[in-house]
């Protein structure tokens, strides 16, 4: 497999030849060219560029600065894609860089962001992961291992002129809906801390102001946090400049449906191996305005899970109106709760939810006023039976691994 | 396996002696006692206790009257089941009473609450499907057949007063934000069209005017409309009340996750064969307030699905803050484009979802501001294939075959 | 679904209309015709055709009379089924007969021609199962229980007289290499107990000096005893004589791969939902010549097993060459062992591993002289863990429930 | 992961320090020591040690020297590993070794000792595969691409003197039946071309004369060839010698059940991570005296399959009493013929069936005369539809691509 584009983790994003960008934009110039047919490798930094460390304290999470992320590798240019092409990239394999065999979980500060459990959890926690060929362990939560399920949380294609300007508007039409907000509504442009490829400084600083930050997926895909992109699985991404411009990063070893934790997934560096074809005029031939794609044969397969439901009623008592959101946070608690009766701190078992194999469906979706999501828990992902008995859970673990702390 | 509460199917459900009710509240008598370790046989109405006809017009999905759904068989009494336990209750069969081997999906009209996507099929339709073993098939959507995954829609036990006036006033609290809205926010108690099971004249005409009506699934688990809670599962329900008092209803054949169709999975009627047992004080032991379950070894297994993202930007171009709801109506709608590609009208496409073995996953939650969840179609259910190809889509139904209107 | 076929289990295979056979025949009378496209239900006795009771005594498994079975449901023509075609089958449903919600397994003595284990195990044994719905209990093997996989053992098409003159001569030669052998090397045809279905008596007589024994599988399937064959698998069956004549029988709860108890998985009357189609000169087409078939989306799903490993050198060390018969034994024998320590009789583990979803994998087949073959056991199946641990195995059923003696 | 045995795939298997041995004896010396609960990466040759070449002739696959086969890495010693225990190894990997991203298959020549289908395929020819990520095609069979199922075909621990003594006994006795047969029935200790690792000359020379050569497998398991011993299982190992001695080699990218093309698997140089643990005097505990094992979350997951019978009667029509090596052989043969109707070479087919992964199953094996084995071949592999149609097969690919000649 050649390697398309290289990174260096010992430099900084913006010290490695032009090949890393954290915004989205038109024209943000192709670093490498390939054509249908074509397989390669695409080695990705984690997505802060190296901000947290393999460490027991948690204050590179709080402190990370959100303005630079996500850093991609790209855009690549296939050769002869057009707009309204689908782009077919079938996800051969993704893997660690060598001498990196270890990932990164955060609980996200509210100053931060935080994550989905914000108002349970809003301090900054960090849990550490050792990658044991396809399986994982943290040394902050005992008593659990897991085989990874690698994919790249974010990839997609650069976004036609007309397509940023419809981003930038209607999010700019959310964020004036409560400017003040902390966290804010949504991420608008920021010509701070983006870097811009291979763009002449100019332009580059030019375009950045206009740029759209990486943190929503959109119709391009881009930070979809799907956790079964995973190697094996095949994706056809619409395509809106000439060249397509294939962009990607945010490789996580595992992650559970919803990314929760936010910071979140088992983040990684590592590589992607990539082939790539052309539906030519597949987004009409086939009404596609939103990637869409085929799932791996090797999807890690379990068959014994504990699933926990959750309705659209806040933990206050306040009933919402079919909020799939509400839903599938009250479901998370109470799986949070029930793996607190074997010895799992708050935090650690919201870790778990964020980077197991967990799958989150919205089950029931019509039953006014109540929304119905369940949170499926693989069982066999821990070191002892977590299944109901009549003589009652017994603790297992102890607050020794408890997460890392600022 | 003994049948516990029978039902006939050519009798009014309040002529069905006293078996069924329609109303959840903590003082209907019990109809049936069982022992822990007992199991036993339910027969249930279909959901509308037989409002709609296997036929080719809908009108009688456009008329029905929901102030009478849905009807359940119960309560049944679970000998030492004390408020604070766990009923524990094996699925161990789910079936189509001799002679009524068919079911039916429902799109309602606006004026009947309507569907998940009622702003783009407003309009009143149905689909009768034949029962050919574990299979189905619909002479309203040609191409299309499936094996059933057959579970209760709805399945729970009795509230306490405390939980009934919680419900009641929560949703009350809901309603008072928009009361005059069509359709409502919530269905708030009603003693018209009420059915009391056996409780005395007086006392239910009391009831019924405080008794919670049984759309929303809630803590008790009721109305979840999960489709995994099918043969073979094994579900674990809090008590609220001495005995327990467990009803179950609104049998489907298949159901795709969301039941977007509102009347929605295959709705028929049928059996549950049952096995009760008891955790005592597990709702402590275990810090449960919800249902919990384990999945069936039996369920319907696929591997090759067509996976459709949806986020949350409405079909406007509107942008919602990290809405699942939002997200998931897009993956529907992105999916039923997709679907027409191949000669299928909106209508029959999104009966499709609204019945097949359709996983719905909250794939991403925090990536603010879009949320992102996932609609996953299994492809080998259709007798031609789906998959995208460089050729484009061959178009291989026909008109024929159109759901029913009234 | 219109019944094809009926059964009555309260009377004697002869006297049920003449809709039994136990002898392959060309000239077998057809006792009901189908259509291509058909839909129907054929009930069948159990293979003995009730010489076994539901009872805690083996005296009927030891005395059960071999010249009578299998007995079989049909033969059934399909309209315009000729030789060379290939006749499809849907396995619709496969269900008890109301009323007879139980099943038996046997150990053969060796007098009765044994099982696969019978230099071990040789004295008659029985165990009886209760159907719970999709699950299986036996109050012989304390401590298992298992979704079924049911499925009829027995099922294929009339042999043309070619055909059968085939089987006979070359099943005539094994014979003559040892013709004293007990058991017999294998069981020619037979007038003895011979039940020809519809045909003139006459007629009968001279037909059941030539027709085959239903024991072995054949070209035309007949008793494969495949356990995939279940609920919603699709076989196509080469045709040999006008009209197919498609008979069925030997229906099966669960069984292991292999059947190794020979009487043998857990039997049980019942009936097949069955939907016939042709594929015309599709023996030719796709050069078939024994039946093939695809499994069904809904067989019991397992995730974690317990592998057993065995070659061919047998219990007395002698070795053979590449013998797959011998390897898999003594992966059974292996297994057997292993679950003593669990407290099972070697006939308890016996019987489970002929019953239990079990799979028998060829697992090298070439490299000489051992064959090696593993026998994949089902950790979920059993009440309690049956994983190696360091502590060791505990021992957790008692003799209580030993299978039944004569 | 640090790497524990290294090996240089431009140097000989004599030339790698030591580390390498093919054959097995007690006294082989450590190479390397661990202890329970390290992990560590172990790299191997392929089978041959290079004999075989990436190109487009099988001359290296006809002259092959199987006197120096296979060529294993270690062994290694397990710190307070003793006679009696169980060594657990977790297969947390099994990789390609950078650079070296292809493998082989070859059918031998009879001559060579053949494969299963020696007698239908008696020449000698090679399908040399490309690894994209976790799929692989090959040049010389087109329409077909598949997920490997990395594992080792030969893993296991040093036998004890008393061991080795058996195994020798046993398998001249089975020689001696019959001497002169080409290929002979078994392979018995040969000096010439013995390596026997770090031992000195003298000792070497003796041991050599003892030692077992690792074709088969057997009771310590060694070359098992299960397919199933992929990354992410763990084994029980029994224990015959002080410190264990763990070796391995024999990497294959995917394996059919059976591996019926002898050379066989797609055969690949690689690396294994491995963990090990102990279970003190295991094997009486659990009264284990072969390896049992549990399989992987990530074994390639298939649902469609076209599924093949055999029966025991062979090719010229001669029965076989409960042979399911002979049913085996006539479930390949029946796919084989299948296959030839969409176009490819019976060698092509062959290869498919040695390579992908494929199941073999022993269905029945009690119903005399006939065993039932049958051959599970995954639909999804092959770039077109295989399943049968009434319109009958498209062929689709063409003899370009016929399997490498001498």
């Amino acid at each position: 497999m050649e390697t398309l584009i290289s990174v260096d983790l010992a430099r900084a994003p913006h010290d490695q030849d032009g090949v890393i960008h954290n915004r989205w934009h038109p024209d943000l110039p192709m670093v490498a060219k390939v054509k249908p047919g074509d397989s390669f490798r695409v080695e990705c930094l984690d997505w802060t560029g190296g901000q947290i460390g393999n460490n027991d304290h948690a204050r590179d999470v709080r402190d990370v600065d959100l303005t630079r992320v996500h850093y991609l590798s790209g855009p690549i240019a296939v050769d002869g894609a057009k707009p309204g092409d689908l782009l077919v990239v079938d996800i051969l394999d993704v893997g660690v860089i060598q001498g990196s065999a270890w990932g990164f979980t955060g609980l996200f500060a509210r100053e931060n962001g935080g994550g989905f459990l914000v108002d349970h959890y809003p301090e900054a926690r960090k849990a550490c992961w050792d990658f044991n060929g396809i399986y994982t362990r943290s040394r902050h939560i005992p008593g659990v291992e897991f085989a990874g399920i690698m994919h790249p949380g974010l990839i997609g294609c650069l976004p036609s002129p007309e397509l940023l300007k419809t981003w930038n508007t209607r999010e700019a039409a959310l964020v004036a809906k409560d400017p003040e907000r902390v966290p804010p509504l949504a991420l608008l442009p920021l010509a701070q801390s983006a870097l811009m490829g291979r763009m002449a400084p100019e332009a580059a600083k030019k375009a950045a102001a206009e740029a759209a930050r990486t943190i929503p997926p959109r119709e391009h895909g881009g930070n979809c946090d799907i956790k079964n992109l995973t190697k094996g699985s095949k994706v056809y991404f619409p395509v809106y400049v000439p060249g397509a411009g294939l962009s990607m990063g945010d490789i996580h070893f595992s992650q559970g449906d919803g990314e929760i934790t936010f910071c979140g997934a088992i983040e990684m560096a590592g590589y992607l191996d990539l082939r790539v074809g052309l539906i030519k005029d597949g987004m009409k031939k086939y009404a596609v305005t939103s990637p869409i794609f085929k799932p791996s044969p090797l999807e890690p397969r379990y068959r014994d899970y504990l699933i926990f439901e959750g309705i659209s009623v806040d933990e206050g008592g306040g009933q919402h109106y079919l909020d799939a959101h509400v839903a599938y946070r009250r479901a998370c608690l109470n799986a949070i709760e029930y793996l607190k009766n074997f010895g799992y701190s708050g935090e650690q078992a919201y870790a778990i939810l964020g980077t197991a194999p967990v799958e989150g469906h919205i089950s029931g979706i019509v039953d006014i006023p109540n929304a119905c999501a369940t949170l499926w828990l693989p069982t066999e992902i821990f070191d002892f039976d977590i299944k109901p008995e009549a003589s009652g859970p017994r603790p297992q673990v102890t607050g020794v691994g408890a997460l890392a702390k600022p």
